[in-house]
């Protein structure tokens, strides 16, 4: 099977507009066929900020009401994914972006009211993700750029989380090509310490995981981070990789690698 | 030749949510294969405002600053574009937005500053649409949605107007597939008053065009559009047609229509 990179790019590196660069000129060094998935970034907050809107958040989860999907529809889709395609395409690489509702890429489910409403998100289901489509693309040489953005096929447009979007691409594609999965952020790869950047755990199971989880020493934002990376390599992924941003060559030639590797 | 219509919507029926509704389930009617452009409508200027921009306009013509550039990649190629997207796959048309960067589709250049700075706008050359990109997506059966966002291939969004994008996708495309090119708006037609919709103008000639511009019977903002048109069927478009967005149908059809046919 053909190679392919999956890889998911955190927020930070998007606001910084100098990082950001660095990342998508390492990009266009990149062997193998690859995807990218980015999240959003402060600018979202910024703006729907500066509009006046105020951010509904329940449990540190921002809910998304009809005026805040308008927010993150133009912010992801439109500002930070033309930005990264245009940013690609001056760097060689023939790159092509995508919300969910583009060619039915990625087509999710309104999630169920239970204790709390939280709005326009949309929840990825078996079969959300449009493989032959996307694959399709990959064959031509294309690399699709996916925002956060998704659709219910009746004309709604979701907010999904930018992760769960990474892993879930990743565990579909894994059907066609021999897929790694690679978080890549600001931080070197999962931290023992959040606060020491040396204190990257280079190697984890699902025991230690396991492990992790109960003793808490895995930080509130690494927590679905890792759930995804272990429900993707039980649907057939073959790596998942936590790397800092500026070791996306690396994680991907898995060579003088220095961020996190999880395996099953 | 298999033939294409290349179709236009413009900015008053995007604004209004049931009329653009209503102008998406037309085009699920429609047979043959097509490109949509749409303009930007108010929304653009309205969140500019709400973001406390100031919009510099000279004669009458928008000067996109970097901020500027910001409100229209987000209301453009985010919002509009990808709403647009989700209706149409909502009505089974298998939609797929883009940008001009989005698989280098619209290349532009910056456009010269001569009396005036326009700022960050891209005019279109000869050789800037990508025919083989766009052909390719058109026959796996995926409708092209473009929204007025181009880019220079460095790096660097930029403005372009709609009408002229719609104008130079039927020339270029033109190459390859008998193309209609179908400008829909809020008004019936080209009107010889334009207070008057009954005064529909039902064929215009060269001959005529040059005879009403000298006389100054053509509106300011029809100008372009009719200069854009006889440029399209200069370069091989097959017919040019003018139409309120109700008509869509008739229009490529050719059946029961009121608009306006522009013929070389």
């Amino acid at each position: 099977m053909k190679k392919l990179n999956v890889i998911k790019v955190g927020g930070n590196i998007i606001d910084n507009e100098s990082a950001l660069m660095n990342f998508l000129n390492d990009l266009s060094h990149v062997k193998d066929a690859f995807v990218l998935v980015h999240g959003g970034g402060k600018s979202a907050n910024d703006i729907a900020k500066r509009l006046g809107l105020s951010q509904a958040m329940v449990n540190g989860r921002r809910i998304t009401d009809g005026k805040t999907l308008k927010v993150t529809t133009m912010v992801y889709a439109g500002l930070i994914n033309k930005t990264i395609v245009a940013g690609l395409q001056s760097k060689g690489v023939n790159a092509f972006g995508l919300s969910g509702a583009d060619g039915n890429s990625l087509q999710t489910v309104l999630r169920e009211v239970k204790d709390i409403d939280y709005g326009f998100v949309g929840d990825l289901k078996v079969d959300s993700v449009n493989v032959d489509f996307i694959s399709g693309l990959l064959e031509l040489g294309l690399v699709p750029v996916f925002s956060a953005i998704t659709h219910d096929g009746k004309g709604q447009l979701l907010n999904t989380n930018a992760d769960t979007i990474a892993s879930a691409l990743a565990a579909a594609l894994s059907e066609k090509f021999e897929v790694n999965l690679i978080y890549t952020f600001e931080k070197n790869g999962v931290l023992k310490n959040v606060e020491d950047e040396s204190s990257v755990i280079p190697k984890i199971t699902k025991t230690l995981f396991k492990q992790m989880s109960l003793d808490g020493s895995i930080s509130k934002g690494m927590l679905p981070k890792l759930e995804n990376a272990f429900a993707s390599l039980d649907k057939g992924v073959n790596k998942v990789l936590v790397a800092g941003a500026n070791e996306v060559l690396n994680a991907i030639n898995e060579t003088n690698y220095g961020g996190t590797t999880i395996i099953a």
